[in-house]
């Protein structure tokens, strides 16, 4: 079990600056591209590595770079049944060839997707609307929960990251530079300490029902809860499952919605079920999602009960153009059935519980790993300096991190501390290549180790 | 010269009922396809004509509904260089099976589209940021303004539509339903009349500094002035050229920035300039473009002067999973070389002015046509009681619609009174096919005519 991080340690990293390449520092070693991209987007970079990868192509779970070096893709949870995988391709190749509209005309090709995807849901959520990204979807379920509560007041994880429009920076701390979270938003702790409570679904549950008062006290009416059920940006916190339950029930009671913001685990990433709030045993009242969707065609959604999404268009009209075209369709229903056909959802629990066991020996002879977190192939390594495991080693990560790039894995961090390597490859990963990360990891750390 | 619309006349219509599909009153004659969507999608459909149409394939100018009937599309200004573009499907075919990811690799892909992208813009606008949908490149445009404004004041034209997510359904009037415009946004007419001032572009920019003295009045510092310079839901305003100019120094003099919203001009539309600012001689702070940069494919995105990016990079960060994929950057570079080699933008202006010949010749024979308005392929025919150019007439406007639907044609309306039709081509549209659309629209007014 996950003790509470102390707060006495470095300072909380930005997720997005974590691992990232820095102009100023590396302006020496730029390469001709990277010194073209700086000079397309400016300060609006967020790359990878000190020393960025040039990628060219991918397939399954492996990367080729432009010097012909392959990766092992343990980071990317876009491309989440493999990269470039051919049914994906070929669905979109075919219907891009016949038919890309908006949805103010009808298609059979949107409607087979939307009754494909509901029927992945709890029978209340029945209403669909995609959208082109989790953003975008998270920003719609903000309102939707504005229109329904009639509050503004948001309760988020301490480092919770939603996405890029202006209303979902404002809840996504990780996100936020000199910045301080609105007045509105309030956060409540990671589910990863249950402290005198007895366990962390209690321990958690406290932490709401202090954020709803905080809300009441600053004046803001509660509207919701909004998480990510496996906590990926705060770390990877995954178990118990059910640690959210009683949490949810004290949001209903005060009158809040719960959004799962799936857009980190769903479609079957946990392996222990399709969606991450499933693996809780708790129907949200939106659901978003995003990335692994169409498995890199840009497309996400949320889905909502009728009653609530009727709410919000009685006052704001919402369409979007790139939303529900039958491109989009027909990529997420390959996704969905990659998914089922190459039984995903199976081979993420298998080959997410054989990582854990060789990483969990790996811990028993490596003291600087503090805990092995996770469920199915989302998986959280929490790195500490030797033997202290409540002093979290963002440097060692960030070491970790290089070290397996010189070694052909990619794999990034996360965490208030940056200081927990996310496991997160594609689903298709088989035993060998997952051995590969593991073997790749212990050379990098006695590599560390020894220097 | 167009005349004020008079306000005497029946209330103004939501830009998205215009038109549409009411659950409502057609449910008797509903398809099964159309139950089916309205149970996956809600109380959010929004569908074309009393009895949508199912869409099955296209090509060029043309869509295939599932009964075989043939339409030619005026609406759709997404598929800009024709549906299914040959050259398009090959480039996303192409690249989506070679390499799908984000932008923190480096991909050579992106940069060459980036450089290709910039070279269309005035050379300040030299960072570029891509994002899924044009309404998250409104919505990061606005906050782009406020970080160096330090103001939230925005001024839009009256019937304004830039996108849906929560801020900028804020400045959407034409979206808003039951809500009212936030105390920090104020309208301007658009410029249709030049009033005692002389001309429409000392008028514009009269009512451009009693925007600003408003928004003071109301103690909101000026942020930004934001427009689609076709003005395209507030009925196609386009000439003459030139007309934004004083009001942008208006603008800028107040210390607010002036945002290009080219989600409906952009890329060649306009035939006489590649972008529609450049039409009114005006340089813009930010630009934002959308629906027509992949054909279909899901991409938008904003330039800006590298000052303005820094400034807002440095207290939030910003990262877009989608934004900048290879492929979003392999159908946005099709796009510009079929737009170049294939001459679009002279086939815009030439094809532009035959419709409009032929259009004026229509209007002298029919005392309903009020105004022919417009430049290349973006041009709106505004409709009227007969011979009382001063009375808008919306349900004229819909008879012709669904008359055009009948015969073959698909296209909208726009406008506060729902009473401009909108002529919005694909840019490859042929003589004959120009001529088809005017046949077609003459039949119908005649057809109306005589009932």
């Amino acid at each position: 079990m996950a003790k509470k991080n102390t707060k006495t340690q470095p300072a909380a990293r930005q997720i997005l600056d974590m691992n990232a390449f820095d102009a100023e520092t590396s302006a020496s070693t730029s390469s001709p591209l990277l010194q073209r991209r700086i000079a397309n987007v400016g300060a609006s970079a967020v790359l990878f590595y000190r020393e960025p990868l040039e990628m060219v192509s991918a397939s399954g779970s492996w990367m080729t770079a432009a010097d012909g070096k392959r990766y092992l893709d343990f980071y990317n949870n876009v491309p989440s049944v493999g990269h470039t995988h051919p049914r994906v391709v070929a669905a979109v190749t075919d219907q891009i060839s016949k038919l890309n509209i908006n949805s103010r005309y009808l298609s059979s090709v949107v409607d087979l997707y939307l009754d494909a995807l509901k029927a992945t849901f709890p029978a209340s959520l029945s209403n669909v609307v995609l959208s082109c990204s989790g953003s975008e979807a998270n920003d719609l379920a903000l309102r939707i929960a504005a229109a329904t509560s009639r509050g503004t007041g948001i309760i988020v994880s301490e480092n919770a990251y939603h996405g890029n429009t202006s209303i979902i920076s404002d809840i996504s701390p990780s996100a936020l530079k000199r910045r301080k979270l609105p007045d509105h938003v309030v956060t409540v702790p990671a589910p990863s300490h249950a402290g005198q409570s007895g366990s962390i679904e209690n321990a958690f549950a406290a932490d709401m029902t202090r954020a709803i008062a905080e809300l009441e006290r600053r004046g803001h009416k509660f509207s919701a809860f909004i998480c990510d059920s496996i906590f990926s940006s705060d770390g990877v916190y995954a178990d118990p499952p059910g640690f959210l339950r009683k949490a949810v029930e004290i949001v209903h009671k005060a009158g809040g919605l719960y959004i799962a913001d799936e857009v980190q685990p769903g479609f079957a990433r946990t392996g222990e079920a399709f969606w991450g709030f499933a693996r809780h045993g708790v129907v949200p009242d939106v659901v978003t999602m995003g990335k692994p969707m169409g498995n890199g065609f840009p497309m996400a959604g949320l889905t909502t009960r009728p009653d609530l999404l009727a709410r919000f268009c009685e006052d704001t009209g919402y369409f979007s153009t790139f939303g529900a075209n039958p491109v989009a369709a027909a990529a997420g229903m390959a996704v969905l059935n990659v998914i089922h056909d190459e039984q995903l959802q199976d081979n993420a629990l298998r080959q997410g519980k054989h990582i854990t066991a060789r990483l969990l020996d790996l811990a028993a002879k490596d003291d600087r790993i503090a805990e092995i977190r996770g469920a199915g192939l989302f998986l959280g390594i929490e790195l500490c300096r030797p033997g202290q495991k409540e002093q979290p080693d963002a440097e060692l990560a960030s070491s970790v991190i290089n070290g397996l790039k010189d070694r052909g894995v990619l794999i990034g961090a996360a965490g208030r501390f940056g200081n927990t390597l996310k496991v997160r490859p594609p689903l298709s990963l088989t035993e060998q290549e997952a051995d590969i990360f593991v073997d790749r990891l212990e050379e990098a750390l006695s590599a560390i180790a020894a220097t």
